[in-house]
C-alpha cells in the first residue's frame, strides 16, 4: 500500500486504483459527487453549483459499500464550478478529481459543464502559446514573473499585434486570470470565432512586494498568504511602464495607444484605473471589473494625488473604450455607483454593465468575453 | 460555511483557514505532518520520505483537539519528496498543502527539503522562459502541445542555441518532465552555475494517440488513463522529424547533428533508443535514462525491424556520446543489461551509470542532472 500510495513513479501510478468516479455528469446536466468512505459518519458537498450558480452545501447519502454519494435535483448551466467536500468536518478535495485550481491559500476541485459556444473549455480551435516569462523591474528591485499569451499564428505571421494587460484581484498572481479565469482559452475561443482580433495577453503579478506566484520565486514552496497583502503603495502602478517596454522589446506589438487595453478585476481593476490615468497616453481601451475605485489614501504616493485632474487628462485624450462591469451584490457596488457618478458629473463617456451575482470568477470571466471583443476593431 | 468552502472569490478564499501547519520541516531536517480531524480513527501517512527515500507509511499520533501528527525520527536528505495521507483507509491528500503534483490518474502531495546546490527549487538565478506551444503532425494527424523551455537571455541575445529532445515514460505527457521532474529549475540553475551550456529543452507528448496531457485538449477534464497506453506503434518514432522541423523553424536552434540531444526515461528512453537510430544524422548526443530498451515486435511497423543494422549505422555515424543509466532495482535492469551487451558485442562506445534504486522520478532528475553537464561542449 505505501508503494501504491506514494505515486511517484510512472508504473506504479499506473497501478493506483481511483476512489471511484467523481464527479458524474448525466447527459441532461447534472451532476453527481460520489465517495467512498465507509468509516465516515457525515459526508457533504460544498460549492458553487446551486440553483443560479449560488454557494451551496448538500448532505452526502450513504449507500451500499460506504459510498457517499449527492445528485443535484436540477439541471446545471454550462459553466466552470468548484467544489470539494466535508467528511466529518475536514474539508477535503475529491481524490477520484486530479483537476483542481488554487485560489491564495485553497485548492478546490473544478468541473466545467460544457455548452454551446462553450468559451471555457479548450476546444478544437488552433491554440495560441503561452509562457512564464521573467523580466526585470529596477523600480520593485527583482526580476518578476509573467503569464504572457500569443495567438495561433504569432510564431509565423510576422505581423504585430496588440496587447491586452489583464491584471488579477487581491490574493491573485500571475497564474490567476489563466487558470481560475481561463482567460487563455476564452481567448483562443473568441479568436477562432472571429468574434475578437488575434490578439496579445499580458497577466502581470500585480503584488508590488511579490516576484512571482507562491511556489515559483526563490522563497520555496511556502503557504501562500491568507491575509490581504498590504502592498497598495503606488510603486506598482510606477513600475507598470517596464512592464509595457518589456513586451514590446520582446514580442512583436503595435506600439501605440491604440493597440494596447489594460483590465482587471477587483484590486487590478483599481491598478487599471489608476495606471490608465497615470499614463494616459499608454494604453486606448480600459476595463474595470468590479474594481476597487475608492479614493486612495493620497499621503501614500504621488500616484493616488490629484485623481480628478488626471482623469481629466485621460479624457481629453479620448481612450477609445472605458468599459465598467460590477455585479449587484458585489460588497464594491456602492463604490463603483460614486466613481460612476464622478465620471457623469464631469460628462466622461464610459460603457457600463451591471451584472447578477457578487464578487466571483464567474463574472469575471463573463466580464472578459464581453469586454474582448470591443478591443482593437 | 458553504460560501467559504468554495474558494471561487478571491476575498472569499483569503477569509478561508487552513487545516493546520503542515508539512512542517525542522532546521535539522526532520519533517512533520499534521491534519486535524477530530471524528477520525486511524490516519496514517504515505510516501518516499522513509530513510534512503523508501516508500514508507507511517501512523500518525492523535493529539489534543484531534490533532494527528508524525515527525519523522531522522533528517531527510536534500530532494523533493511525496505524500498523501490515509484516513480511515481514504486516500486523501493533505488539506494545509496547496502543493500537488499528477503522475498520471493521481495527485499527491510534494515538499522539498532544500540542501547545499539544490537544483530543484526555483532559486535566485536568472530565469528561462517556459512555454505551452501547439505544433502540427499531419503524420499523427492533429495539432499537439509541447513544453519548451528557452534559456535566460534567449530573447534578446540573437544567437542559435544547442537543443534536448526530453522524453516522458508511459503514462507521462508534455508535463511530467517540468512538474514531477522539475526539469526547468534544473536547467536553470545548471545553467547559472556554469555547470550546463544554455539550451532550449523540448518536452514533447509520447502517446501517439493524444494532443495534450488530460485538461488539455479538447477532450474537456477526463479521468486520466490508468491503463498502460497501446500507442506503441511506431507511428510517434515515425513522426519526431515533424517536432525537430518545427523546433528549427520557430526557434533559433543550432540546426545541426551536433547541436541536438535526445533523451527520455522509460518509454521516453525507448523512443529515445528508437528515434536516434532511425534518424542517425539527427542527434549528436542520446540519453536513456532506465529505457524499454528491449526488442520490440517487429512485424509492428518498420521502425522495429532491423535494430542491429540500425544502430550500427547509427554509431558509425559517431555519436558524440550515448549516455545509459539505470538503478539497481529497476525491473528494466535485466533488459539493460542485455541491450548494453549488444553494444559491447559490436564494440559501440557509450558511457554507464548505475544507481541504487528502480523506476522513480528521484532517480530520473538525478540522470538528468548528471546528463545535462556532457552536452554541446
Amino acid at each position: 500500500m505505501s508503494l501504491a500510495a506514494t505515486g511517484l513513479s510512472a508504473q506504479q501510478a499506473l497501478r493506483e486504483k481511483a476512489n471511484t468516479t467523481s464527479p458524474e455528469l448525466s447527459a441532461d446536466g447534472h451532476v453527481t459527487f460520489r465517495l467512498i468512505a465507509p468509516a465516515a459518519t457525515q459526508v457533504s458537498v460544498n460549492g458553487d453549483f446551486g440553483i443560479g450558480g449560488a454557494n451551496t452545501s448538500a448532505a452526502m447519502t450513504r449507500t451500499d459499500g460506504g459510498v457517499w454519494e449527492y445528485t443535484t435535483p436540477y439541471a446545471l448551466a454550462p459553466e466552470l464550478y468548484s467544489y470539494s467536500f466535508m467528511v466529518d468536518s475536514v474539508r477535503f478535495n475529491d481524490p477520484s478529481n486530479v483537476y483542481q485550481l488554487r485560489d491564495i491559500s485553497t485548492l478546490s476541485n473544478i468541473f466545467i459543464v460544457p455548452g454551446d459556444g462553450d468559451l471555457y473549455s479548450v476546444n478544437d480551435v488552433p491554440h495560441g502559446t503561452v509562457s512564464k516569462i521573467w523580466y526585470s523591474s529596477p523600480t520593485l528591485g527583482f526580476d518578476r514573473r509573467l503569464t504572457v499569451y500569443t495567438p495561433a499564428g504569432y510564431e509565423t505571421s510576422g505581423r504585430r499585434y496588440p496587447v491586452l494587460y489583464l491584471l488579477h484581484g487581491m490574493g491573485g498572481d500571475e497564474n490567476a486570470w489563466s487558470e481560475l479565469g481561463r482567460a487563455t482559452q476564452i481567448l483562443d475561443n473568441l479568436i477562432a470565432s472571429g468574434k475578437a482580433e488575434p490578439m496579445i495577453l499580458v497577466m502581470p503579478n500585480g503584488n508590488a512586494s511579490q516576484q512571482a506566484a507562491p511556489g515559483e520565486s526563490h522563497h520555496g514552496l511556502v503557504v501562500p498568504q491568507t491575509r490581504l497583502p498590504r502592498n497598495n503603495k503606488g510603486t506598482y502602478e510606477e513600475s507598470f511602464p517596464e512592464i509595457v517596454s518589456f513586451i514590446d522589446r520582446t514580442y512583436r506589438t503595435v506600439v501605440a495607444k491604440e493597440g494596447r487595453a489594460i483590465a482587471g478585476l477587483s484590486m487590478g481593476g483599481m491598478h487599471s484605473m489608476q495606471i490608465s490615468k497615470e499614463y494616459p497616453d499608454m494604453f486606448g481601451y480600459v476595463g474595470l471589473f468590479s474594481a476597487a475605485v475608492r479614493n486612495m489614501d493620497t499621503t501614500i504616493s504621488d500616484v493616488y494625488k490629484d485623481l480628478d485632474a488626471k482623469l481629466a487628462r485621460q479624457f481629453k485624450a479620448e481612450p477609445k473604450l472605458y468599459w465598467i462591469a460590477i455585479g449587484k451584490d458585489d460588497f464594491l457596488y456602492k463604490e463603483n455607483v460614486a466613481f460612476r457618478q464622478k465620471l457623469d458629473a464631469a460628462g466622461y463617456p464610459y460603457i457600463y454593465h451591471e451584472s447578477d451575482g457578487g464578487h466571483i470568477w464567474r463574472n469575471w470571466r463573463d466580464y472578459l468575453v464581453l469586454f474582448v471583443p470591443q478591443l482593437f476593431k
